[in-house]
């Protein structure tokens, strides 16, 4: 794994994401009519085209690369070497009701560990890239805000959020609520921008449950290279078989204090 | 109560929430350090500086008008015929983690009912704006969306939202969790942002609690004016001395069957 390529994929990655933008920004906030038909609504259609959108590149330009997406499942062995894992929109609940919050997400995987890492917002127009050992970057003409997460706040001052109480398996909604306990305060919403502001220093935060491999991938080289980190709820470092409880932390002792409160 | 008073009431409200952009942009996600001392934080000193901001406006053009607002209370009688009703920024959730989903709320009284509303969103550049017996408008250059609340939506394809789980009394959530069950899908966060949604025709139904009238007054004729109704949980206007149980409904239809959820 050169650093050479590694820059190659991120300008890849780029080119998919602005592929899905083109893809997307039409279908944002034109839903009027509500079609019951799951299969044939406005965000299906543009998940699915976004998806396919963001293939074509890749397939062109990584013949050899596997391919993982939220859509359309996987292509190429799993097993390979190098894997890309997309999810054309992330935060179904944000696109649907018109929040300028849902994300596209691209990552690409180097046996098994995310070492690339995208989340773009179209309307806000905000990006953020990562790459495996190398700082963060966020590439937002119109709004401020810049890399690194916040290093000196306990427990007791952090802000936690999470995207729906609805995403925690039972058990896993009690130790949330332990931790909730803890914190200064809670927000709602946000799905992977959440994770985005987490490397901004805005959040300190963020605790969720039964997230996937396209959900978490993307976030992990751009929050670890903004000075946080994204694990298990135990501290592990997730995989793709991880069981999908993720805690994404500013900074070390924060971490430790999380995973005893969510423990305990 | 004449409508070319009104009008020039409506420019009046805009130029508030102008002053309110100026002041508050430079503080967001500047709040790189948290100050524990609550009085002091960036956010306090934006919603107290935007309010007095807007004061010093309404103080100007209306000195017989009295104005109560979140953060310095009342001046003038609230028993007078006109009362503006101000929030610098509702959502300090989301202003202190970053998120572009604050709001300016500007609101005019009559006679004890709110005849003018404006909500503002300064990062992204939205405006709503509401008067009494008009269509509703919204403002956004940069951003898709027109005024409208759907018509034709069922109680089980509904979209329902709601800041946080945290703002309900404990009855009141179960009743809330009651309605839940009944929709189609819950999303969360996004304060008085999500009435602005439900304006465009995004989001269906908005039930939420404790709600103060700076923070439901400004949102009463804007969704009004774009087809829907703003009501307590039984469906009764809303009044100062309203208990904050606050029910958004894109139509009336759907306003009976969330009314008989909320409380079988």
């Amino acid at each position: 794994m050169s650093r050479s390529n590694l820059s190659s994929y991120l300008a890849l990655a780029q080119h998919c994401a602005d592929a899905a933008r083109r893809v997307i920004l039409p279908y944002f906030r034109q839903s009027l009519t509500i079609i019951s038909k799951e299969d044939d609504s406005p965000v299906t259609r543009a998940d699915r085209e976004a998806e396919s959108a963001m293939r074509a590149i890749l397939e062109e330009h990584t013949p050899h690369h596997a391919i993982l997406g939220e859509e359309a499942g996987a292509s190429g062995a799993l097993g390979k070497d190098w894997l890309w894992v997309l999810d054309p929109i992330d935060g179904t609940r944000s696109f649907v009701t018109g929040r300028p919050s849902f994300t596209t997400l691209v990552s690409l995987f180097h046996e098994g560990r995310p070492v690339l890492g995208l989340i773009d917002q179209p309307v806000t127009n905000e990006r953020w890239l990562g790459l495996a050992g190398e700082p963060s970057r966020y590439i937002a003409p119109h709004l401020p805000g810049t890399i690194g997460t916040r290093q000196d706040v306990p427990l007791r001052e952090a802000e936690l959020s999470c995207t729906a109480p609805e995403i925690f398996r039972p058990v896993q909604f009690q130790q949330f609520q332990r931790l909730q306990k803890k914190v200064r305060r809670t927000s709602w919403g946000g799905d992977a921008y959440a994770y985005g502001l987490l490397a901004l220093g805005q959040i300190d935060l963020i605790a969720e449950d039964t997230l996937k491999p396209w959900d978490w991938g993307p976030l992990s080289p751009i929050i670890t290279g903004a000075g946080g980190s994204l694990t298990d709820w135990s501290g592990a470092p997730l995989t793709l078989e991880s069981e999908g409880a993720i805690l994404a932390c500013a900074n070390a002792t924060l971490r430790d204090e999380a995973i005893q409160a969510l423990s305990s």
